[in-house]
């Protein structure tokens, strides 16, 4: 579930400090991480590259380029959750090395509209000094869009640019090139230098026959002919896989097929992103004179925009909505829908639960479920079809037919790129260290010197030095924590609260309350047990009792034989509180977080 | 991390609610699930078949087979727990349809020594007031072996049977078949039945080249030639996939070329479970003149049995310690090890995360990943595969080339069993409802009427009647709550703790405690507030503070203003807690599970 920020206040941003740290925690309470200055020389006579994020993961992409002058930013995305980090919303990248230069900061260059390239934008920009945003048609009107949910935000001043463009910004000339992606409008831009030029990709496939690139691609990567390119970064999420992908016309004309020869109604779930598939199903259902209904939220946003654009070219009336659906034939009907992967509010998942209001399966569906399933979703994924499936649906998916394909190269299909592109140097980017290393041998394999290859961490900073012939890797990084995006709270120590948060996920809380008499030292009544997420107990009477009395005798054998004021109550606590630990342990085989309150009155 | 029950008081089992549930749980406190005796009319002059695990998602395998006097018992597994259960450590399949009849169980039979096939013995047996357990040689050494761990119970009637035996048990006669899975002495089971035979396959896949049969299957399956096979369930698993599954000799010569021909150290990751694969490993490396070294405790602990019951054989000092490692030169070292999934205590992990003792990765170790990503371990499968590049080793695995085949038949191959059996009634088991189904329609293709298909829930309850011409599946159902074990406590009824989990996982708790003069209704000082993995505040003082305010505020409103003794303490904690609720959200965009403690003294 992704929370939006409508109507909420800005951030509180900072180093923050859980304000009631139990006495097990405090021993450890971590250090406020990267507060201190680092020794970081400024880049002259040379190139700065620093990825900031993206290359030890999945998503969260950004990279930086620094001259003696100038900084340039491409791309702010965010990564989605994960197990590992319960509650958190998103993660960010670490935008502290730039926000203590920002008044170098020119411009935030997006290479595409994916948020995993621009999701981190409304939490960034305001840190960086809202520099100029540099982007394509279709990015930009996405980015303005997105932006109308953080009402409390400046206005971005986006300027759009245009592939073969070649512009101006501080001293440095930047141009832009089409790629092939799953979106339209992607990206890649050469910085022009004057060791060379450096040329960031993008996320980006290619269009190809059997491997053959197609003449566009042929075209568009022409200007690379004779190019001096000093450096490239690219795209390294499938190099590891061997040949090349399946081709987005292939998928295209397999999902058209399934149009024309199938009856009944078609639901294609998809995620929103592939717009460009989107667009090109509706083209064609409409050429079948087929109606078209989009559910889910991100997709009508997204389908709103390109037929905005003009670039969704369909008859008037092929767009209908989920409550016009009944006034057609079943096999007149392709429903576009959210929830392919299984998420908890996707329209597709509400139509397999029966909760979602229009869109009802009957028997004679067919399904196409038109995307892969992102790691950690298997679970999901397979409980969504079996609650399809037994609707009566039909389902089609990736596994079975070639009705999805991914917007990343493969290995082969990336080895073209490198040899149009012909770099001096590489930086592969986008992905997990090891996916990292899987595109740096493709460039080795090319002829690359070892050292010319450079496989980034977060925060490594890559100086292109000696009129850009050496490589030299500063011993310092930028600072590289995670920035987590916690409901309005965005913090790069949330280490301990989600390490809390992961203890209570596994065997709850056990809280008790025990008052003393003052005077006495006794406990003034049987103490209070609030317990959640723990166990159920056969006989709670039973364990209750018996925590209840060691809690009293644990207290009292401490607070009747001293005064109270002699006694350390921060000892007390963890006294009982180690007491109850191990009786609850050694009774339920679980740890709960156990927390003491002794109140004396 | 797998809890054992070693040295713990036996399991509190029954149908358990927690004692003191906050007052908003208590309103939807649910009803304890299945206490009403079903009606259920006992099954007479037929077989009555039931599901009672595995059928609705992977693991927890179990089927009864039921006639007018006797009770046989199929298998008894657990799955592991999964992110939708946190802290749960294991799933059980629902026993209680058979605990009511424990008077007519005559026994338990166990295809293989899988835990998603032996895993829930320890638990269930006392139940089913622990009968005679039959299987093959190695399956009887392996549950004794884990029977161990819970030295609690009493001792297993263990029976070894062997392929091909025939025996009678009550009234009726079981016999055993051999079947190619990647333990050795898996097997399936024929129950003779008066209306015909059923058969029961277990987990399996076929021996075979380029899709046609090995003379050793065509062998085993000749028993069905001319057999009267009434009804067939079978592993569904991977029957969605089209054609035949890599057979496991190529894997094995893979591997073998790969021992063979590859410079420096091997380290082959694996399942302890692949036991056929380990045992061909360790005898080709033994062949090659090699030493092989066991890590991870349950991969240590098969070998340990295999070479015990003399079905590994290899030359006297081919298993090496780690420690005796260094005593030989690393290209004559093969390692097997566990953690190949990404396990958090696997010896890969370890020796990924530098924290193992004896194995250290260095360049030049090239590391054989054997096995395929469990759904929902992509991530720390990732991890790993960084962990061990960036230490120099080279991984080999399942995705770039044939190291690993599962275990399970894919869609032709299974047909080609159906082909042998030839069954006039097919119930697939083994997989998610979408896999069965797809198992199913393989039946259908075969001919055999829709209505001798029987995809099944867990629970569900399929009578064979009428001299097994008719299946009448029962309205009611068998008792189906999955049972969880959590910590040392079993039961179905946990959903409550597990929906505080989740909450608890998401957000944090937050806990506040007021003491109220009960003369004058004020508080006697401050509220002390209580918080876990609910957020770090830069401005603590300031939210305390604010907080602490509205608490006094919102409990003096009340309790000055009428007696106390007049005051329904579960409306005024109520009250509190709904107002801080509110408070934290507007400030934090956080839910945290608020829990009042009200005090008056």
């Amino acid at each position: 579930m992704n929370k939006t920020f409508t109507n909420k206040k800005p951030f509180t941003r900072g180093y923050h400090r859980e304000y009631t740290p139990p006495a097990e925690a405090q021993k450890k309470i971590l250090p406020f991480k990267e507060k201190v200055t680092l020794h970081i020389p400024e880049i002259k006579n040379g190139i700065r590259i620093i990825p900031l994020g993206g290359v030890e993961g999945i998503g969260a992409n950004m990279t930086a380029f620094e001259t003696e002058r100038d900084i340039f930013i491409v791309d702010a995305g965010f990564s989605f959750k994960d197990e590992s980090a319960p509650g958190v919303d998103y993660i960010l990248p670490n935008t502290k090395y730039l926000e203590e230069r920002k008044h170098k900061i020119r411009a935030v260059l997006i290479t595409h509209g994916h948020l995993d390239h621009i999701g981190a934008l409304p939490y960034v920009m305001p840190g960086l000094g809202n520099p100029p945003l540099y982007t394509r048609l279709l990015t930009a009107v996405m980015i303005k869009k997105r932006q109308e949910e953080f009402p409390h935000l400046d206005a971005l001043d986006i300027r759009v640019v245009e592939k073969n463009q070649t512009i101006e910004i501080g001293e440095m000339k930047v141009r832009f090139f089409s790629v092939t992606h799953t979106i339209p409008d992607a990206m890649g831009i050469i910085f022009e230098t004057p060791y060379g030029n450096i040329v960031h990709t993008g996320d980006l496939k290619l269009e190809h026959e059997d491997g053959k690139a197609s003449e566009t691609e042929i075209k568009e990567y022409a200007i690379f002919k004779d190019m001096n390119v000093l450096c490239m970064l690219s795209d390294s999420t499938n190099t590891e896989r061997p040949g090349f992908s399946i081709p987005e016309h292939r998928v295209i004309d397999n999902i058209g097929n399934i149009i024309r020869n199938t009856k009944g109604r078609i639901i294609l779930g998809a995620f929103s992103s592939q717009l460009e598939r989107l667009v090109k199903v509706i083209e064609i259902a409409a050429t079948l004179g087929k109606k078209v209904v989009v559910e889910g939220r991100s997709m009508k946003g997204h389908i709103e925009i390109v037929e905005h654009l003009g670039m969704l070219k369909v008859p008037r009336g092929t767009l209908i909505t989920g409550d016009e659906m009944g006034n057609h034939p079943a096999d007149r009907i392709v429903v576009l829908a959210t929830g392919a992967q299984g998420d908890e509010f996707g329209a597709l998942m509400r139509a397999g639960n029966k909760t979602h209001r229009t869109l009802k399966i009957v028997k004679g569906d067919t399904i196409v479920l038109s995307s892969s399933i992102i790691p950690g979703n298997e679970r999901s994924v397979q409980k969504l079809k079996d609650n399809l499936s037994k609707q009566g649906a039909k389902i089609i998916h990736y596994q079975v037919s070639d009705v999805h394909s991914s917007g990343h190269a493969n290995g082969d299909e990336m080895r073209w790129i490198h040899d149009q592109i012909n770099p001096r140097f590489f930086i592969p980017i986008h992905g997990y260290h090891y996916m990292l290393t899987a595109h740096g041998n493709i460039a080795l394999a090319r002829g690359l010197a070892k050292e010319n290859v450079i496989v980034p961490d977060n925060g490594m900073i890559i100086d292109l030095i000696e009129g850009g012939t050496k490589a030299y890797i500063q011993p310092e990084r930028a600072p590289s924590a995670k920035v987590m995006v916690d409901g309005s709270s965005m913090s790069d120590v949330q280490d301990m609260v989600i390490k809390d948060r992961r203890m209570l996920s596994e065997d709850g809380m056990f809280v008790f309350v025990v008052v003393v008499d003052s005077q006495t030292g006794t406990l003034k009544k049987s103490p209070d047990i609030i317990s959640r997420g723990f166990v159920y107990l056969k006989e709670s009477q039973d364990l209750l009792r018996t925590a209840r009395t060691i809690i009293k005798k644990c207290v009292e054998d401490i607070t009747t034989n001293q005064p109270l004021h002699t006694i350390d109550g921060d000892q007390l606590k963890h006294a009982v509180a180690e007491t109850m630990s191990r009786f609850l342990m050694q009774k339920t085989a679980k740890h709960p977080v156990v927390i003491p309150v002794i109140l004396a009155v």
